[in-house]
């Protein structure tokens, strides 16, 4: 019926995601290679994640600021890791305002550096401290195998940044923000993500430990989502960030920073989708309900749109993101699967006898069958639709839960996680060295993506050993495939 | 009284500026040249221009969406013009990824290029038409002599751009905008703008016609403010953006592109401050009213903060933005001038006194001496200070035309002109040709600012003459010191 279809996902699950892109016109290749253009239904998604994330962190005392674009070399020289893990990925800007520069600018991939020199200016004594800082803001990190939304050259994100006088307090922080993640990916993306730590090797580059949101795709693939990252000293050190406490001591403050990106849109699309397209959580979607009004005849029209006209009225001052659908010359069923592939969670049919009887036919995008229709009555319509949107909210939640905790393995051995990874994650003991993740990542293409903080709660990691090398266990980790 | 004072208009208005931008903590000088790091105080007002101006775009059917910071050179010289007056600010990346690039990329210094490349591929019939996206992004332009907000190397801001069937659509589209920036700049800025077209010497480049909001500032100079640009077809034949129309034939649509930036929030602080900082008018003000808590004893206190706790509750319920300032160690004295230092509309003092009557004290910062203070009773508070923040909010756009309309003068001659400018705007007739207009720059450093719309109706320029060249006027132009 559609006019376009999606890939099925079994078929080619890389070609499934591009096509759903494109197709719910979320986004588009730009003109420069691995830059993406954010389209309007895409760019009103990342709206809705912005706001659920912002409304977080200014409860919890952050503001919002911006620093500079453009980051002179030097700065990103300063901390030794950082320059070492960034340096391949910079645009670098050599001339301007029609002049080499003495000195090139980077384009910021990141803005620990330019912010850390801004904080040593402006922290003085422990009065000035905590700083709670966050920015929205684009970044530039050059990508070689750039995907729509998971991996673009220019990314849009937030990146909070914390001065703190202690390390508990900093470490606080960090956690604190790692919950803060968490709860919007489960209570408004409806994803059910793991909190973990990285692994050495997969920590940011000038971290002393990092903190992830991992989150499984429909392919079981594995997605980081978020990112805290409790910094230590190392930029405080690098930037000379220093403060007097209350004895008048001078000291190094303890930094933070996290992040999270346009990459989650990607995590939402690979979350939720299925064949037929998109399928978006009620609380982030653009549109919550579509009104598809149906009519033969002109007098059937006029007796349809003004029902709808009313119902509209009491969804919009209910507070619902409405939209009506009054294309003319387009079927009634193709508007339905076109605003299926769009992922919209609720449509609302009304035709002549719907106005006649009182009624509408409301269907759930998270349903498939009989199951996802239902007739209801006008009156009161409002408060049912919002019941229904809160449903479907949980219900996502659900399927998606179900379906990780499904492929949500113990390996026992290292042939065991070679199964496991094929087709979900393997939790394993691990040694913590690198070179056994590395053996692991070349011959099974997954890779480490955190040591899971619930998991690792009361358990005594003597009591296990890696079974790469065969050392003690530092912690039971994750491996799978990602992204 | 205060620890620090600004410099006073009189003395030297141009120190006067930065001293209040800096000590009520709007922004603070970047690292790079040119470059600004704006700080959360003044972010936080960029987020109440923001939303005032974003909820005005939406209600008139534009969305938002992202297009790319680098744009190929080869797209910025596609539109000759363009190029002329946008090449000498452009900073431009010749290395990414650890490689020279075959192409040097520029970073936007605004998007008509990257965007009409876009449009050329996404509008193929008049039924995709109009075209209506605004996007929020930073652009940079390189600055040669920078100052906080008005001109800086990068800034942020809006920049609309949409695609029409007919000139018609267009034209109306181009002022649609000027009069919703002119509706901002009023209602929320309290600023009383004229909305005028650009001479042929100060429009966009690349423009047919680009129309102007100009503010007056303190020291009478003019600020351009928001601008909205007819296009004409000129980026449509550039960028190849064309459609087929109901009868098939295949036709360039005309464009249009309208920005405001942070250089606004330099606008506020130049329309409205004074010698003791910074006044905000309340419906941008990230604190509308601070709260100074009064007392001596540790009881005063505890009866002081509870009653405190109870008013601040119910400010927050009607949407106040509260801030009570509890810090010790400092003198309500002191905290009385930094917070008209940072402008906030309204203070409330609440001593041991008020608590025992039920009452507290108001002060307005939009005025002086007695009449800024009064004693109100503590119920219905919220009800009372809405209704002053609307008072002053008014008044505040009162003083502001009052003191525009004193300085806005009709020159009969180029000797009254020249007198004029020095404290104030001259409306002359105006040639159009920019020889005049460039005579009259050198020789009084007043420029052309706009044709203003309103005293240009109904009036017939073949009954004046240019008292520069003695040809017949077009019109009547605004000159003026300006930003």
């Amino acid at each position: 019926m559609a006019a376009q279809g999606v890939t099925k996902r079994i078929e080619d699950y890389s070609r499934w995601y591009t096509d759903v892109v494109k197709m719910a016109d979320l986004a588009d290749y730009a003109a420069v290679r691995g830059c993406m253009i954010i389209k309007p239904y895409g760019y009103e998604l990342w709206e809705n994640i912005k706001s659920g994330l912002d409304k977080r962190f200014k409860a919890t005392g952050h503001r919002n600021a911006y620093f500079p674009l453009l980051i002179p070399m030097s700065f990103i020289e300063k901390e030794a890791k950082h320059v070492e893990g960034f340096a391949p990925e910079l645009a670098i800007v050599t001339h301007a305002g029609g002049k080499e520069l003495d000195e090139p600018l980077a384009i910021r991939p990141t803005s620990e550096t330019v912010i850390g020199h801004a904080y040593a200016r402006w922290i003085h004594s422990y009065r000035d401290l905590p700083v709670l800082i966050n920015q929205w803001a684009n970044v530039v990190r050059w990508e070689m195998r750039p995907r729509l939304f998971l991996r673009t050259s220019e990314f849009l994100w937030q990146e909070g940044h914390t001065a703190h006088a202690t390390e508990e307090e900093a470490e606080e922080e960090t956690i604190r923000m790692l919950d803060i993640y968490a709860d919007f990916a489960v209570k408004d993306a409806a994803i059910p993500v793991i909190k973990g730590e990285k692994s050495g090797q997969e920590k940011f580059a000038g971290a002393s430990r990092s903190f992830t949101i991992e989150a499984m795709m429909g392919n079981t693939w594995a997605l980081q989502s978020g990112t805290s990252h409790y910094l230590g000293q190392n930029f405080a050190r690098a930037f000379d960030i220093k403060f007097l406490d209350e004895e008048n001591k001078l000291k190094y403050c303890y930094t933070t920073s996290w992040g999270v990106s346009t990459r989650m849109v990607g995590g939402i699309v690979m979350a939720h989708g299925d064949d037929k397209g998109l399928r978006l959580p009620p609380r982030l979607a653009p549109i919550q309900v579509v009104i598809v009004p149906i009519w033969r005849t002109v007098d059937q029209q006029g007796v349809v749109m003004k029902a709808i006209d009313d119902i509209r009225g009491a969804l919009v001052d209910a507070g619902v993101r409405v939209h009506v659908d009054k294309r003319e010359g387009i079927t009634p069923g193709f508007k339905f699967n076109d605003w299926e592939m769009r992922g919209v969670p609720m449509r609302m049919e009304i035709g002549p006898r719907d106005v006649e009887h009182g009624t509408a036919i409301l269907a759930r995008r998270d349903m498939q069958g009989k199951d996802a229709k239902q007739s209801v009555s006008q009156d009161g319509i409002a408060q049912r639709v919002l019941e229904l949107l809160t449903d479907i909210q949980n219900h996502m939640l659900a399927q998606a839960t179900e379906f990780r905790d499904a492929h949500l393995h113990r390996a026992n051995s290292y042939d065991e996680l070679k199964e496991i990874v094929t087709d979900g994650w393997a939790l394993i003991p691990h040694c913590g060295a690198s070179e056994c993740e590395e053996k692991i990542k070349e011959e099974t293409k997954s890779s480490s993506r955190c040591y899971p903080i619930a998991e690792n709660k009361d358990w005594d990691p003597r009591e296990k050993t890696c079974p790469i090398c065969g050392k003690p266990a530092v912690g039971l980790a994750y491996f799978a495939r990602s992204y």
